[in-house]
């Protein structure tokens, strides 16, 4: 693996450089520089374990189970359904990274953050995990999910209806699972705007608490 | 049957009177006014097959199935699938009348129509019938779903993101059913909306494409 040549990015030509070269680098540069070179990893982050893509219950069982439910128990959802319940809302279900949940021309202008026990998380659908945001978390379900859109990437109605696809999916995990849901358009966007590190263009618009029914 | 004892409507007071006699003045009524009388039936209104609230594929292979297709065989659907789409879409999961897909606050108000080959309609939930409003169609599918939403009774950002909850469901059901299916923002209403007999806050906010892949 030594000998064999990688593109410095850094560079404006694409000059060949040696893998060995930047492992010596990169042992020389601080911590914290070698959490940006790495892409932003770091110990709090989660690695969800692979989502199940078979199985659940039948859809049409599910979709005569859906509805809205507002009482929650204080149970944390298990590691493997809150992976569960990610994928199937906005999981990467193809090779080309499209989703469970279309957006308009693709853009994939939404992202989904978690206010779990842990703290507040993005998920990285393409990586299958939790980058976290903040310790603190916000809300008054054992899950809640915070649906974000980049609006400079769609117009504001399919922002919307998009946010709606990806809504749905967890409607339907949660009657699958036997989990109560909601989906929110009142809420107070103030209480989770200091835990997401929002891009420059990236509005709340709604939230979805989760967790066992009371 | 001729001595059981109804109620008749047309009375404030609860009086009772013989079905029979009921029976003969109606044959007596212009045939117009008996159409009136039975709640807008007419013979072009479809009676649509009892849905399946059971079976189907499981939720977690049909979120993996999920995707967008825009190639359409001329195959129509039997109307045992177009019955279990749109129940699947927007139907009745509960004696209380809600759906199975939630609108903001309960308002319901998404209306679906299709246009199939034998004309367009209104998709009566409720009655789990199709209401024809005009004898053409319109579209490029086998099965053409237009979105319509009563902004008068919802602000618009939340009619969007409804028209999104319906619109998953529909996908899910392609998915389970092996059809293909295309969520459209971008149609031309005009050739939608002299067949609709709309109300008057009413209006079409998307069209999803519907049939068995070419």
């Amino acid at each position: 693996m030594g000998e064999k040549l990688a593109f410095c990015r850094k560079s404006c030509y694409c000059l060949p450089v040696n893998r060995e070269d930047i492992r010596m680098k990169m042992k020389k540069m601080s911590f914290l520089a070698a959490i940006v070179a790495a892409g932003g990893l770091s110990a709090a982050d989660i690695e969800l374990p692979k989502p199940e893509t078979q199985g659940g219950m039948p859809l049409q069982e599910a979709l005569q189970s859906r509805r809205t439910g507002r009482s929650f128990s204080d149970r944390a959802l298990p590691r493997e359904v809150l992976s569960n319940l990610l994928w199937s809302a906005i999981g990467v279900n193809r090779d080309d990274g499209r989703r469970t949940a279309p957006t308009a021309l693709n853009r994939q202008e939404i992202t989904l953050y978690v206010c779990i026990p842990e703290g507040t998380f993005r998920y990285d659908a393409a990586a299958n995990k939790l980058v976290q945001t903040s310790e603190k978390r916000a809300g008054d379900a054992p899950l809640m999910v915070i649906f974000t859109a980049d609006t400079a990437r769609q117009p504001e109605r399919f922002c919307h209806v998009d946010c709606g696809f990806v809504g749905q999916n967890i409607y339907l995990f949660c009657a699958s699972q036997k989990l109560a849901t909601v989906f929110r358009a009142s809420f107070k966007a103030e209480d989770y705007r200091p835990l997401l590190n929002l891009g420059e263009n990236e509005q709340i618009l709604y939230v979805q608490a989760v967790g066992y029914p009371k």
